[in-house]
């Protein structure tokens, strides 16, 4: 098959034989906001064309924004709680040129207590991959996704913006004038701490600057105290939402992978580790089979 | 008396008689980071010098930034709890000029149950102008503070950096995107609404997002819709702190006025409205008299 993962800055591309083993991987920059107006069929193409034509039954199951309003077309959200394995029933079909179809995974949107909505569009794919039927999935990011799976169907997910609001405030606010480069990572462990305190995080915050004023804290630990301090707070909500004894699967690699395992480890919670890549290839593998 | 703010970005005098009544002000773009080094007696002077040769023997008391590490001289933070009036006790004293004396109010400190550190400078005045001996006094901000006032002390403390997050938010993350303007203010109340609901301040403020997408929030009701989520968020954590029976000062004139009477009222406690230039002409009164 062919697998892609087409976001709103990146277009990545598998070619996955019948055992699950990828054979070939292209990844460009066109993410679908660097494509023009009807301009989806010859991007695509460029990208993949070489596959298409050369294996002509290999079914095309694409995942991410590229399925959102501004993609090449839109694959309407499906609502949770859903089965797994009926995101499969939401792919929308478009046409890759020639008449070769390929499919859309469709984003999902979930409800919370009080009737707010929540939307994902690329991580319900990942969550197809974990193999997980009852537990957490954690999948960090700018916009962090906690999605519950209960019997194999997904339940509901929650978004934490935790990466935007770390730019927003490191580079924006009064907190980032003290910050020193480079980090001392001994910082991250203070956030971690900090997020349990009362007051919230607009109050809290603020101790990233009045702890470095008092000389309680090195000016080049402020970075990683707010990252933990923010990472801290989604991971409290985060675990809240759920049972004590959830099983974790934690969809991460690099320095997510890092920060979101000493985080968890911090409130006394293991998890497993899945690289994203695997995820999204094993869940547009295993959605196309369905 | 001659009465200064001279904060940041501006510095504010007022020519006060026996009586209180102001006489005359004058107000500038100097405030102290556009004061070169050794440049504070000169800047001072050119703002008040007709005063302080007219008026030889009145006292000059001066709060705000000016008293800062980057002032003209620090004078040290009291640390709560203090009685307002020994704020007088820890003024620092500078020559204005052929002997001149005049003082600068300390800053305050103040430590919450964690032992987490929390500062003001130039808010002090404004309490001690307030003529507030029990409850809380409010000064909505940048940085808002809350400050609880016990038989006449200054008990404790907490900011909330509402102002610098909102500005952040908007401007910096994806919640800006979907906004438009001219702004409706329908969205502040249900942002004050928002802010009820679980998940910590990271996940809720997404919905400024979502609800956008799902067609439940017009555009022009983002902006008030996050000032409302973050304001309501100061008020209950404010208020958390504080008895249910506390009276409340709160310090603003203009939209913060009205924003934070209408957050109030939301949650069901009125507030005694004080204007901020009154309050801090009575505060440096006050303390010039001790």
């Amino acid at each position: 098959m062919i697998a892609v993962d087409w976001g709103t800055t990146r277009l990545r591309a598998w070619l996955v034989d019948g055992s699950g083993a990828v054979l070939d991987r292209v990844t460009g920059d066109d993410g679908i906001m660097a494509v023009p107006p009807g301009g989806f069929p010859a991007v695509f193409r460029r990208h993949v064309g070489a596959w298409l034509d050369r294996w002509p039954d290999a079914p095309v199951v694409m995942a991410g924004m590229v399925g959102s309003r501004n993609g090449w077309v839109e694959a309407p959200y499906l609502r949770c709680p859903v089965a797994i394995d009926a995101l499969a029933g939401g792919f929308a079909a478009v046409d890759a040129g020639g008449g070769r179809r390929a499919a859309i995974v469709p984003g999902l949107t979930a409800r919370d207590a009080a009737g707010a909505p929540d939307v994902m569009r690329g991580e319900e794919t990942k969550i197809a991959g974990c193999g997980v039927s009852d537990g957490l999935v954690v999948m960090p990011g700018t916009h962090s996704k906690w999605a519950r799976i209960e019997a194999g169907r997904i339940a509901g997910f929650s978004t934490f913006m935790t990466g935007d609001f770390f730019g927003a405030l490191k580079d924006h606010t009064i907190l980032g004038k003290l910050a020193e480069e480079p980090a001392d990572p001994a910082g991250f462990a203070r956030g971690l701490d900090a997020a349990r305190r009362p007051g919230g995080l607009t109050h809290v915050a603020f101790s990233a600057r009045t702890l470095v004023l008092m000389g309680e804290l090195p000016p080049a630990q402020v970075g990683p105290y707010l990252s933990g301090l923010l990472i801290g707070t989604e991971i409290d909500a985060g675990l809240a939402g759920a049972g004590a004894a959830a099983a974790i699967a934690l969809v991460a690699d690099g320095v997510f992978a890092q920060s979101y395992t000493e985080a968890l480890a911090s409130r006394g919670r293991a998890c497993r580790l899945i690289d994203p890549e695997d995820a999204v290839v094993a869940g547009l593998r295993r959605l196309a089979a369905v």
